[in-house]
């Protein structure tokens, strides 16, 4: 339902498309999703052309997994009839607004954007940075502004996208003497947005391939948590464990749903005597009572409901795209005809 | 009339729309293009989204020149049933293209390109370059193989542009496998191709006002005759004069027919004996009978001839850029319903 408080908040979200969702999007995003759209009229952007930037030489990945990004968003209850989800390549107005936008923002501050300097860093190509990579923030740009979301949904590390994206607005609006861009705020997810890998090593992620999917089956959900990195002090069941650091116990922390049972359990971990197989098997009955109807919703959806959702979903996008897009040209003065 | 085998060559030639069209240009490049249309199909872009990269804060100078530059056109002789002229931001497969070779240079690459260098010493805002302006060889790459240009008319210094172009165009092709993006070569302009500015200094250019345009009035070119630079130590008419850096023979070796006579006042000049006022008088007379039929023709330009020019230019040069970004979306295999 609209809150009429709320009439003029948009929002858009997204996803990269290079692989399946995993616990990670889900507890990150996607939950938070589902309930953003009963309140807010909601973009779901699947960012094939983002994620070419990095993954130029390997599209096939990214096509190939648009449609798996669309059928865990219907999944998980993304609801076509209050989320738009489209695909950005499908909307050319995009493309038009990062070339106006890139005057209005200098090399020095996207080279000082963090997250660039992060992937750098994770990614080695210091001295092949790409000016696509490097100017992602400016299409970011237009991808909020397009549609002018009010409200984006983030991840911490990405505040400073946000903050790029308004520093263009304020400069648009400023040279071009207008108001037709809407600033943005980062919707912060809460602490548990950066779920640890199953291996303990940074976040689960789908191209070090450490995440538990939401189209994972029951025995690959099992030997996943099995495999889970714990405590490797941790040797016998009567041995104090150390929860901190310990991979079922963040995923405990992330989806069991009695606080006050997990506290206990924590509490008899680090004492001594309460063993891996005992929590594991807690993780285990927990995460398949998530995953079992998520698996079973995603195995039924057809491809034509993908297809309908993504025609209209672009359909849409595009209209509001256009429209911002005539607003763009009209305030730099670039009407002709 | 078309050579058989030129039946594959294609020309794009362009300007940035930023004032009115002079001497320099009519040399370096009209008077070319009016006879490059008689042997290829030529595309003449008219670079609003180019002038935008710095001269974002003034959009209007460029939108205001749109129209003159048409009606130099038209008056030169650039014929409308032989070349295609459109207005760069109407083809949004542009900028579409450019965000996919933005994927395919590093930022170094781009940095070393010695026009962007020249530039920014010229400008002098060495800190402040914009996204923009670091990618606008990106930006010219898309332009040139949208319409799989073989044949770009260039100044020497433009060269490192081609060789950008070509090396986006390699990059591609190898890539995803394909040929369909076209190597281009350079056409260099004569030797007088950068005319010199009215007052000595650099090359004719809009931007320095020191040049002669196609539209200016009788009494305008006879003054701006009377203004140019000569020679400082050539006092008295009796004096031994230079010719080297004399900005009047600069532009009699530009302009005035008969070489064998220009060589003979050279001598005199150089002697002592002939005074300013002569050489001057002489490229008058020769400058008035170039230019007065041309002004005469660009008074008599209609704005329906610039507005049919361009919305057939446009949308021919829209038909063929959206083909080929069907190709190169093909390619990449960004293939969608």
């Amino acid at each position: 339902m609209m809150n009429s408080n709320n009439s003029k908040q948009i929002v858009l979200t997204g996803d990269r498309p290079t692989g399946h969702l995993h616990l990670g999007h889900y507890v990150g995003s996607l939950k938070n999703r589902v309930e953003l759209q009963e309140e807010y009229p909601c973009l779901i952007m699947i960012a094939d052309t983002q994620a070419l930037s990095d993954h130029f030489d390997n599209p096939r990945k990214i096509t190939d997994s648009i449609g798996e990004v669309c059928r865990d968003y219907l999944a998980v209850g993304i609801d076509p009839s209050k989320s738009t989800v489209f695909i950005q390549s499908m909307i050319p107005e995009l493309f038009e607004l990062t070339s106006y936008y890139m005057n209005l923002i200098s090399v020095a501050r996207l080279e000082r954007n963090p997250t660039v300097k992060t992937e750098l860093q994770q990614k080695s190509f210091a001295d092949a940075i790409t000016a696509g990579f490097l100017c992602y923030p400016v299409s970011q740009a237009a991808d909020i502004t397009a549609f002018k979301a009010s409200l984006v949904p983030v991840g911490e590390d990405q505040l400073p996208l946000i903050e790029i994206s308004n520093e263009i607005v304020r400069r648009f609006n400023r040279v071009y003497n207008t108001e037709v861009l809407v600033e943005s705020k980062a919707i912060l997810s809460g602490k548990c947005n950066r779920l640890v890998g199953i291996d303990g090593k940074a976040k689960a992620c789908k191209s070090l391939g450490n995440a538990i999917f939401l189209s994972d089956s029951s025995e690959v959900i099992k030997q996943k948590i099995n495999d889970m990195y714990t405590d490797p002090t941790h040797l016998k069941v009567s041995d104090p464990g150390n929860v901190e650091g310990n991979v079922v116990f963040a995923y405990l922390d992330a989806f069991f749903e009695d606080k006050d049972e997990l506290e206990k359990l924590k509490t008899r971990y680090k004492k001594g005597g309460l063993g891996d197989s005992v929590v594991k098997s807690l993780l285990n009955d927990t995460l398949q009572a998530l995953l079992t109807p998520i698996r079973e919703k995603r195995e039924a959806v057809t491809k034509e409901e993908v297809g309908d959702m993504l025609s209209d979903g672009c359909k849409k996008a595009g209209g509001i795209a256009k429209q911002t897009l005539i607003e763009v040209r009209d305030s730099i003065g670039l009407r002709y005809n």
